[in-house]
């Protein structure tokens, strides 16, 4: 299929601004797009029969996707389970109501894993959908990447923003832990449980990010964008780059080729043993957690969730809490690590996921390149541009510190450009 | 009334287990007192008609009153809101699960003010029907406080647990933040939300914290105690001690030699600039979280929830990033601030309240002696003992190093006992 053929957010913003289109029309396009194309890529949990389309606001007209682990009071919200059928919330998640409060519409609910762990939802990778669309944001990157909507919103534990963009081909952008509000999204593992954007590219999400937060995160003029000789981009050579697949590696010597090409100071950086360590105590403190907000749902509908949410769940409740405690030690003190790399470079390079999208729907991929980079909390995005053999997507990742969401956005809108030329 | 009758957590389970008292019969006991008290308390927004009385487990017979602002999935969850009367969760939040799997029984949800904010519950104090119950955990403090239950759980966002457990002469503990699970509790301002604990004496919530999560927090045998002589405990001297009531001062005053008395290491101490001005950005911090937490209730609700709530999201949406930044850069100031002030001195002793219960259920009292310690993320407990010219309980709060909850609450048994002699 035409992915090619993506929505852009900025676009549409901009044809609207110029008196080219109207929100009405804006969010019919969406419409028929889903109608055309839903019935093959699955990335819908549901549709909003008669959506509320306002006629103000920065985002009039812009039709999003809201992942269904996110409440919507006008809409029914199953969180990916059997057990929340047909639920309907009374308000909605607070990422919601600010997209509203934009003068978004709020378009229907995109498919997302069980609770947004593992068990996969129905959605299909729309560049062959012999293959997963990543997971647990699927619906959300699958339907940007479908060309069905300009925006989604999704959710990230592990990898589930950063990876599920890459597998899709999209911009998927996880910003730092809180800039964008959490209440209202069922939680799983709370201290890492971070909202994410989807859209087409750089430019999308950073508006989107800037008009939901109200911060200065749109992306400067052309002609004010950084130095690019001013930011040192460190390829980082974590372990599991070893086992990255061929054309992953392959991807990323090329991405910091290109980047070094467009005037970046590119060069390499090792992976502190801190980090290492705090990548290997994602899981702990992640099975800890989800055994306490999951642990309601355990007790009421056992039978009724996954055999593999049910045993994590009963795993995490096993965890002691010296367990934990030392794991978060291990996250702190890699928070440390953390701050130190970026003092030696501003932008970190790394593969988005271990290749291209696997083939098969019974997995959505490992996040061993994204887990890390959740727990530390720094913002980190998908930067799409290059494929495999076959004509799969491969992202690459970059990471900037707590905090520097505009740097990152900056710097990977130059990114893109360099890797798309 | 004779709320000298509390009923005792740690006597009921030592009851129980020497074969003296069944789990029916202990949840009778509180079924009656609710039956007999509560039409004059109204502590309760919701009794269980038919609650679950479970055989085994540590808290097996152990009636537990859940505030309402905590999902339940068998009783109904109203947030002190008529927004939300008649609301059925599915399931129970995570303190509420954990509470059950330890074989309490959730004996009713007791009253909370309006989200959590200001507007009060019906509930009155139960040492003069006059006063109020200090807030937003009305319910709660005044339940045990009457004698009708054992134990209940709380929230603290400004001053929720130490404030109405100093108006209602109980034990209040907030613990650290995230020390107790939050998830399925209605959201004001996250960073700040923290789940607390009320009962008779510092016995029963040690043991209620121990069982709850796992950790080694319940009081140890007699003869084990910390030695008081090894312990620093410094008489804390805001500015806003200046302003508290003259009972209230001499009982802090008269705790302090009594802390002497039983052998500990007091000094005073002054509060450094770093914490008075962490205590100011409470406010922007609080507000701002709920511009966003509560965004989605204003969206839908605006015309049903009381002005002052009302204006307060208001008010929090018109919060500038920058402005919630610098509160945010104030209290990370303000926590390094609290770890060299735990470097001087062990426990911190201030007022729990400005003074005894105010006259009045317009109102809920003052959190300005607490706000600091939630924002801190500190443990704190409200130890009672001392009481005003009327016979109106004025509380002492303990305050503690993050993740020190064990040391304070063998100190606070300490004291409490050096209190009441």
């Amino acid at each position: 299929m035409d992915t090619n053929r993506m929505m852009s957010l900025a676009a549409l913003v901009k044809a609207r601004d110029a008196g080219k289109a109207r929100p009405e029309l804006m969010v019919a396009l969406s419409r028929d797009a889903i109608a055309r194309k839903d019935g093959r890529i699955r990335a819908f949990a549901h549709v909003a029969a008669d959506p509320a389309i306002q006629a103000v606001g920065p985002l009039a007209g812009i039709a999003i996707g809201i992942k269904d682990i996110l409440d919507t009071f006008d809409q029914p919200t199953a969180y990916g389970s059997a057990v929340y059928e047909g639920y309907q919330p009374r308000v909605d998640a607070a990422i919601v109501d600010l997209a509203r409060r934009q003068g978004a519409t709020i378009i229907g609910k995109t498919a997302t894993t069980e609770f947004a762990f593992l068990s996969p939802a129905p959605t299909v990778n729309p560049h062959n959908p012999a293959h997963t669309p990543g997971g647990s944001s699927s619906g959300s990157a699958a339907a940007v990447a479908a060309g069905m909507i300009p925006a989604a919103i999704g959710t990230q534990t592990g990898g589930s923003v950063v990876r599920p963009a890459a597998f899709c081909g999209v911009t998927g952008y996880k910003p730092s832990y809180r800039l964008l509000p959490a209440t209202g999204m069922k939680h799983f593992a709370p201290s890492l449980d971070t909202i994410g954007l989807f859209a087409a590219g750089v430019e999308d999400v950073a508006m989107l990010a800037a008009l939901l937060t109200g911060r200065d995160l749109a992306l400067p003029a052309a002609g004010q964008a950084v130095d690019p000789a001013s930011v040192r981009v460190g390829l980082y050579r974590c372990a599991q780059l070893e086992d990255a697949d061929p054309a992953m590696r392959d991807a990323l010597s090329r991405a910091a080729d290109l980047a070094a090409n467009a005037g970046f100071d590119v060069g390499e950086i090792g992976e502190p043993d801190a980090l290492g360590h705090a990548r290997d105590a994602h899981k702990t403190v992640q099975d800890y957690e989800a055994g306490l907000a999951c642990g309601p749902d355990l007790a009421r509908y056992r039978d009724r969730l996954s055999p593999i949410l049910v045993e994590t769940i009963d795993r995490g409740q096993a965890i002691l809490p010296s367990q934990y405690d030392a794991a978060r030690r291990l996250a702190k003190r890699g928070r440390g690590a953390t701050r130190a790399l970026f003092g030696e470079v501003d932008i970190l390079l790394t593969p988005s996921a271990p290749g291209a999208a696997p083939a098969g729907l019974e997995t959505t991929g490992d996040p061993r390149f994204n887990k890390l980079w959740t727990l530390m909390g720094t913002p980190a995005i998908n930067i799409p541009g290059f494929r495999d053999a076959a004509g799969m997507p491969l992202g690459i990742q970059a990471v900037a510190r707590f905090g520097q969401d505009r740097r990152l956005l900056e710097v990977a809108a130059l990114l893109e450009r360099a890797f798309r030329a």
